[in-house]
C-alpha cells in the first residue's frame, strides 16, 4: 500500500470531539481527512449552542488554511479539492431542541447536520443505551419528520436499541450509528444487536466501525482485529453499509471528561462508556493513537483482503454518500 | 400612471413590524411589494430570537403561496420573478447579540441582515435617541467591524444620532436608515438632522421617508405632503439615497404595544415615539392606510413630478442596491 492510495480516498471520521486547536486540525490532516464530524452538543441547550457555534465560526477564520465549513457533499468535494479538512457539524444530543420542535429548523440553518436523538440520559425524543427504554416519544416522532424534512441526519449511536429502531421506521430517510460496533465486537450498552444494526442498514445508513477501546473489549485492539471486526461487520450488513469512526477526543482535560459524563444531570460521579474500576481515559491503539494514522487503516483493510474500491467504501466512500444526499432537503 | 408602471418597480417596505398572518401577507402582496424588512427583534435577547426565527420558518411553509425568505439581491430578483413577497429578516435592537461578539456571524447565518444598533435605550453598543448618547462603544465598534465583515447591514433609525454617526465612521461599508425621516419634516427624537442624514448619505446608504404619523408631526400627512418631504430629501442627498419605510404595524393589540415600548426595562408606563397625551396607536395617513396601498405612492411620485425611473428608485431601487451588496460578506 502506498500513501497514495489513501490520498486519493475521500476519508471521513464519523465522530471526534476534542479540545479543537491547530495541532488537532493538523493531525487531521496529516491524516489525509477530507471530512470530520465533529461534537458541538453533549448536553448543551440552545442558548449554550450559540456560543459553540460561534467559537467555531472563529476557528474557521483562524485555521483556514486546515479546515472549512462543510453543509453540503459538494463542500465535502470542495475539502478534498482544496486539500483541507471539512468540518461537519454534528450534535451527540438534541438538547439544543430542548422541548421545542420549532429549533429543529433553527439548527439545521445553523449547519447542524448530524444529530444523535439521545446521549447517555433519556430525553424529550428517547431513551438512552443505559436506562431501560420506552422507545422514540411523540415528540421523538416529530424531531425525526423534521429532520427527514430539513436534511439533518439521525444518528443512534447513544441512543437505546428500542428508540433507535423506532426511529428507523419512522424515518423516511437513512438513519446512522456514527460510532459504535455491533455487540459480537464485544458487549457493551453502546454497541448494537445484529438485528439493530441490519435495520439501521436497511435505511440505506452507515455503521462507523470504532477503535475507542471501550467499545473494543475495553482494551486497544490490534489493527487486525479491528479490520477482521469490519470485514464481519461487512459480512453482516454489506460493504455499502460500513464506516469509520475513531470516537477520538484529543487534548482532553479532566473538567471537560466530567463535562461529558456528568452534564449537570448527576452530582455523583458518572463514568460515562468506563467504569469505577476503569474511570479514565484509555488509550488508544497503536493503530490509531492519533487521527494521523488514518493511513494505517487503510493499509490494513488492503492487507486484510479489502479491494481498493471496497477499502474505499469503508474509509470514507460511504459516508459521503449518505452525507451528501442526507444533508440536503427532503424532494417536495 | 398605471398600475402596470408600479409593477413592473422593484418595491421595497424597508420597515414593516406586525403580528403577522395571511392578512397582513397578503396586503404586502396586494400593494406590489417585492420584499419586506421584517423586524424580528426589539428587546430579545439570543434564545429569545431563536424562538421568532423558528416560527418563519414555520410561516415559510404555511404561507409559501405568498412569501419567501430572502437573504441576497438575488433571492430578491427572485421573489419578484415569482411575485411573491421576499421576507428580509431585520432587528430593531442588538439585543440578541447581548454582549457576545461571537453571537453576531451566529445570528448572520441565521439570515438577519438589516440590524439597528440600538431600540429606544441605551445597550451595549451605543445610546439611543431619546437619552443622552455618548456614542458608539467600544464594543460596538467591534460588533460594526464584524457586520461589515459577514454583509449585514447597520442600521440607525432609532439611535441616537452620535452612536450611528460614529458608526458611519466606522463603517467600510454603506449605513442606513431604514425608517426615519429629516428633521425638517417634523422635530422628532426619531428624525434625523441633515448632517446625519448626509452623513449616512455619504457611507452609500439610504434612508427610508416614513408616513408613521409620529414622524411627520404627529398626525397623518396628505400624499402631496410627503412627496414634498421626498423632493426636499431628494434635494439634500440625491436620488441614490432616499427610498421609503412604512413602518407598519399590522393587527397589533395591547400586550404588543406594551411589549414594544417597555420591553423590560421599565414598569412605569413609556410611549415610545407617542407622548402621555397622544399613547395611542395612530391612524396611518389615507394614501397608506394599509401595505395594498403602496402603489397610491408610486402615483404621488409621479404625479409630483418624479420620471418614472426616479420613482422606481424611492420605490424600492435604491433598497435593492444596497441590500444586494450590503447582504453580501466583505470582499477579502
Amino acid at each position: 500500500m502506498t500513501r497514495a492510495q489513501h490520498d486519493r480516498m475521500i476519508a471521513i471520521d464519523a465522530t471526534q470531539y476534542s479540545l479543537w486547536d491547530r495541532d488537532v486540525f493538523q493531525e487531521m490532516k496529516d491524516g489525509g481527512f477530507t471530512a470530520v464530524n465533529v461534537t458541538l452538543v453533549i448536553w448543551e441547550n440552545a442558548r449554550e449552542t450559540l456560543d459553540v457555534i460561534g467559537k467555531w465560526h472563529q476557528r474557521f477564520l483562524a485555521f483556514s488554511d486546515l479546515i472549512l465549513p462543510v453543509r453540503s457533499g459538494k463542500d465535502i468535494a470542495e475539502a478534498k479539492k482544496q486539500g483541507k479538512v471539512g468540518i461537519i457539524f454534528g450534535a451527540q444530543n438534541t438538547s439544543m431542541f430542548e422541548d421545542d420542535l420549532y429549533l429543529v429548523s433553527v439548527f439545521n440553518d445553523l449547519g447542524m447536520k448530524v444529530i444523535q436523538l439521545t446521549y447517555n440520559i433519556q430525553n424529550h425524543v428517547g431513551g438512552s443505551c443505559y436506562e431501560p427504554d420506552g422507545g422514540l416519544t411523540r415528540f421523538g416522532g416529530f424531531v425525526v419528520q423534521e429532520m427527514n424534512r430539513l436534511g439533518m441526519i439521525v444518528d443512534g449511536s447513544h441512543t437505546g436499541e428500542k428508540t433507535f429502531m423506532d426511529a428507523c421506521e419512522r424515518s423516511s430517510r437513512p438513519c446512522v450509528l456514527t460510532h459504535a460496533n455491533p455487540k459480537f465486537v464485544a458487549e457493551h450498552p453502546r454497541n448494537k444487536s445484529n438485528e439493530c444494526v441490519r435495520k439501521m442498514a436497511a435505511t440505506g445508513g452507515v455503521i462507523g466501525m470504532t477503535c475507542y477501546p471501550h467499545l473494543t473489549g475495553g482494551r486497544p485492539v490490534s489493527l487486525e482485529t479491528f479490520v477482521d471486526a469490519v470485514k464481519r461487520t461487512v459480512d453482516l450488513v454489506g460493504i455499502d453499509h460500513v464506516g469509520f469512526a475513531s470516537d477520538a477526543s484529543r487534548k482532553f482535560d479532566d473538567p471537560y471528561l466530567m463535562w461529558i459524563r456528568m452534564g449537570r444531570w448527576s452530582i455523583q460521579p458518572e463514568y460515562g462508556a468506563g467504569t469505577k474500576d476503569r474511570a479514565g481515559w484509555l488509550a488508544f491503539p497503536d493503530f490509531f493513537a492519533t487521527p494521523a494514522q488514518y493511513p494505517m487503516v487503510t493499509e490494513g483493510l488492503l492487507k486484510g483482503g479489502f479491494s481498493e474500491a471496497d477499502a474505499s467504501k469503508v474509509i470514507g466512500g460511504n459516508w459521503y454518500r449518505v452525507f451528501s444526499d442526507g444533508f440536503e432537503p427532503a424532494k417536495a
